[in-house]
């Protein structure tokens, strides 16, 4: 796995702190680290290294920094890599030191985060991959865990994909129930610009190419090619002829993904980039010293 | 695969409605679902059914109920089965009627708690499953998804699984680096002994038979036999003749986890059932009327 | 002033009661209404009517009605027109009935909402009436009142106008800055569409038809045509010749503003429908029964 | 405008950082300031000065300070002037500089809470003015903007002005409901006394001569004159002889209020300085740096 | 103990809420109740019953029907008596009927509100009791636990004393570090009637009779009489003549403070009625029902 | 009263946090301390010593350190001592100095968590005095105040005592209901053991030594002996033999708490450290500058 391209995304901090601190609570429950408090003298220093232990995609490093600044006052934290690198096992990725207590007190709260985070910006990245050269971009869905929507489709990006709506509220996506109470597809888009602005998308699902050449005719600025095969897709791009930017959606695996590409659809979406994405194996090595 | 036992976990109110609250306002933001305001009648009317996509354990019912709640006033939703119960690819899981804006406000919410949680519930059973009749239990971890531990946990209890601590407050557990600081096993367990009330386990965490006899004879009342192969658990067993609760754990897989229960280990813990679990496929069919 | 087409903007529950309960809060401080409790019986009931004082377009009694439903239980609210209708003075708009301490209670936070929002729903539609038959739609800014972005824009909806983002996080709009910075408009485009999905608009501010030549070579999708003249604004109309969408900003008053919408532009953005919009004159008649 | 006299107001910290770390939240939403990530260098930096394009009183620097101080690290704020100081168009406010990202990212939120309070303390200011000599004070409402209070309150004093309740918790203000139930001004003022300590002010609103008596017979500390003619105003102040505090309410404007004063009651409320006061225009200019 | 006069005060809703739900939160954790999970069948009932045990003034029964409506849907909460009423050992208070599990998720967040102000109800009206007669009424500090105030508060109320400041926000009490500073009495008084409007009262402390007449010769509205003795307390009372409202504060207690009563002050403050009061001893009988 | 043994406890930052900034939000309300604005230089300077005005065990200085850090940027706090150490009359246990307005808006804050905590802990200490060299330890119940049980239990711990429970989420306690539903004590227990892990406690609560026979003989690993004299505790302890941690409850008294301790009971518990325990006289000596 080579390194991704720089991204440039980035994450706010008044929300990569709510989350984090949000983390912080949950692990610590009202007595706090009661392992640490009870058999480490309260003013241990411990230096911790953040380890690779599988090849990935690192992500999420700001919010590891986060828990390590949150937690309480004097750690240091470094980062040896910035988010969107690849890692080989047994790289370094990170390093904290100070106080043993705060090191382990938020030690799990950063993992969660970086194996989380990394596990899609890792998965994104293998599709990203997979692609490569056929000009299609690798995008994802709202299938996300609630609560860190903003953290994985920031991880999505990390990983070399693009964003799709990050909600309900900043695009409109037509869809068949949409269309049939709207009374069409003509219907339904005139309805969405009549409501939107000149900054809000819109686009339309579609199953067949007929209700492609509805959506087209209706001046929709993008299609979803919903669940169609490559030769169907195929049939589709060329349909269109660039009047639409065309998304391909629907069961796309690491397997097909490439074949789905090379249809010349400009963005494939998939869910396997985030809900289905597996944890990044990153460990914390833990040095205690007296 | 069968119906899981009836599990008897339960979740608290106020946390499943901080929660879905927390998730709908992150898929609804500012504007709320533009397609549906910008298409459908304000009154338009809907029915939609979630149902089965893959056979798996349906877990986070009252998660899905809560989102359809709290989006608005006037939806009906009926679950056709309880939380804990398997299910069959078509299988009708719940129902939910009323607003169609509004149904169509809370989907997503809704099945990203289902997907998540009962792939959580799905992959514990399997554990389970896999150990049927060795008396072994299947365990959890703190690897866990920031701000969802609650969730998980009671996902990992509905799999037919039980659970470990819930954070670095409820529970000691005593690994190298605390020993190596605290001087020893036995001042370890001496120091947990002092600091813990008569309600407060305390576990330590072993890699030999020599640390095992350590930590008995300091009084550990349970131990973590780490990354163990199947002889050496078998010898652990029988080293501690029932003076301590076993439990085993480190990269235990579902082809793996039937020869550590043989051993005759009580407790067998991993993180394959919460952060790396695939979601379950479930999805919801809308009919919209008009 | 003839009532407003009907509008199809909603907001979601979850926002106004946060919004609602934050306002009863901050007036009720710690005490709660300690006039009412000094003076009322505690079971005192009364009748209240919502009544305009000036005409104008109404909006907020979604959250006129959750100040009554949330201070406590039993109040009955009746909205007698619905938010984006027109009111004359003396009007009826709403009524609400029950305990009196309750309805006192919530009384200034139900009119500072519907004060508020009536007057940018006003201000919007007095705009909109202005460039009537024109086929320029009249949009709004971020210069919003911190806290209240969601309910102002909604207002703006309500008003007849349509919404321009939300925020800095749903669309690109590219400014001199960005432009100098990123080497160019083409530079800077291209930047933003290798960052962008394709549901993402990109915009690129401009001052002069040179600048807007750029801009539509380089592919911007929508030209934001800073403080230009009429006569200015015409020929930049014709310049783009449809290529993109087109939006005059800068200085434009209720004045003013037919002048530019006759130009051809098809959007006119000014923040003097929310900023800078008066509130409009609604008062609560109430009387107390025993 | 002259620089209004040096006003002794402050606003708590918690409260600052609470509403601007909420208001940079609205926002940056879930994705951030996308058009400086997609444009700008990670670690391009910037210079911007704040200038008054309009002549006021300023009012809100702190809030200012804590929008670039709560994005993120590392950037430094310099208000010129303190906050009720007189401005000329042109006149520099504020400076910041420091990483250009995050200067846009807070430039909205910067802006929207200095315009806005700045109306509203010039507003105020104003109104001040025009009373100069008289004696009157002017004072403000509970007509705010919902969420806001505490700032606008704060703003009006930063004007010249003085603050009325801040909520329905800290002074009984007895109006013509309460006395209607109550059975009288008497069996009113008599309740609050009752139900009051020493700390709590007990003011009573009359619209006659008569029911002036009646509110000095029974003992009230305050009077609030509704909607009465300076000739009205003029007797009641010969009335009440200084028996009580007078308040002038009711319709005043700009062009009345002198009149008003000059009838020798000790204070002057209307909501014309908080829900109607216009927003003062202050701009940012930005200037990006490598 | 005879039951106290009826009071007046009222709790708003959404404090009570947001109070009860963090209680609930705090008790229950992330598990929520295993006990009962674990024993009891889910749909068990219960009836439980709060009974005094020994005698005083009950008060918090809003908020202990609170912990019963939002710890879920269904249960039935009845009170037999109001707020402020006295009790007898054994004597019934309220009933709550509904799902076992439930029931027994609230009970202690219900009773230590109960316990806890009605400790504090019922010490105000011990003070309250020992003064009667005398005219004096009982009034009580800022020294309250923190995050109850609000409730607190209102228990003084119930008990029947009178309320102080709620905070340093809601009057102004000049101490002798702010005379100081302030250059003399007279200087600190005519500050802050420069700076509060006719609403906010403004207290002086002394501790002699020659503060006292600095303050009285300031027009100071009400003074507080710091650790004076009866004799003291009985010159100053003489000594100002009406012209202000006088509290004595000190080191009062239920033994002392009749004497200081009969000084002919109005107003006795203390702590020992808030942070000194122990908690009322109420118990709840449950029987569970199959 | 001697210096109490070295505790171990901690509190998490962000707990101590979120707690302090609400107790000064509660203080400081939406106007702050409007008499320190009216009568001190903003730049006022001020010197303030904490002082024990009575003896006892010193406890919540993190939290009196936060209110001075969250207030506001610049003061400098220190401790003279630690949370746990005895404290006589006089002694000088903090400082803080820096500006005036800020020490004093922080004041009540940190006293009232400062009073409040070294109650419990004072309390504590006592009990844990009493039973010196019995081998008994001192333990707290689920009777804490709303809202502050982190801080209570923390308290406890600092005083010498140890912690039971923190929730109905961290431990097993099987009461007579629970018994009854069950269907006996076997039965109760068995479901318990069912439900939990290997890290949750089981504890059952006897009123006899049937009861406790049943207890032990269904593996109950802790025994709570309620409300037994010394002479049936003896009884239970021979009988128990050992067999179980055995804890004794209800209604000791710190006069009656060594006989208890005497009978060889391993835990004790009371809720007179706790609810019911009074507060600490700490004054804080201001001196401000110019």
């Amino acid at each position: 796995m080579r390194a991704s391209a720089p991204h440039k995304a980035e994450l706010s901090r008044p929300l990569v702190d709510r989350a984090v601190r949000g983390a912080l609570e949950e692990d610590l429950g009202l007595a706090g680290d009661i392992t640490s408090q009870a058999t480490l003298p309260a003013d241990a220093t411990a230096r911790a290294v953040f380890r690779a232990r599988e090849p990935g995609v690192v992500c999420g490093l700001e919010l590891a920094a986060a828990a390590f600044r949150l937690i309480g006052p004097g750690l240091e934290f470094r980062a040896s890599i910035a988010d969107g690198e690849a890692v080989t096992p047994g790289q370094t990725i990170a390093a904290v030191a100070g106080n043993a207590r705060l090191i382990l007190g938020a030690e799990r709260t950063a993992l969660n985060f970086l194996n989380h985070l990394s596990g899609i910006a890792t998965a994104t990245h293998r599709f990203v991959e997979a692609v490569e050269g056929t000009g299609a971009r690798i995008t994802c869905t709202r299938k996300t865990t609630p609560g860190l929507r903003a953290f994985e489709k920031y991880a999505v990006r990390v990983g070399g994909g693009v964003n799709h709506r990050y909600g309900l509220d900043d695009a409109i996506l037509i869809k068949d129930n949409h269309i049939a109470v709207a009374g069409g597809v003509a219907a339904a888009v005139e309805a969405a610009r009549a409501f939107a602005g000149h900054l809000t998308a819109i686009e339309v699902e579609v199953t067949s190419l007929d209700e492609l050449d509805a959506a087209l005719g209706a001046g929709a600025t993008a299609v979803l090619l919903d669940n169609m095969s490559p030769d169907e897709l195929r049939a589709a791009v060329k349909h269109a002829g660039g009047a639409a930017r065309l998304e391909a959606s629907g069961g796309v695996t690491l397997e097909t993904v490439r074949a789905v590409a090379e249809t010349g659809v400009e963005f494939i979406s998939t869910s396997a980039i985030t809900l289905g994405a597996p944890p990044l194996d990153i460990g914390l090595d833990i040095e205690i010293g007296g």
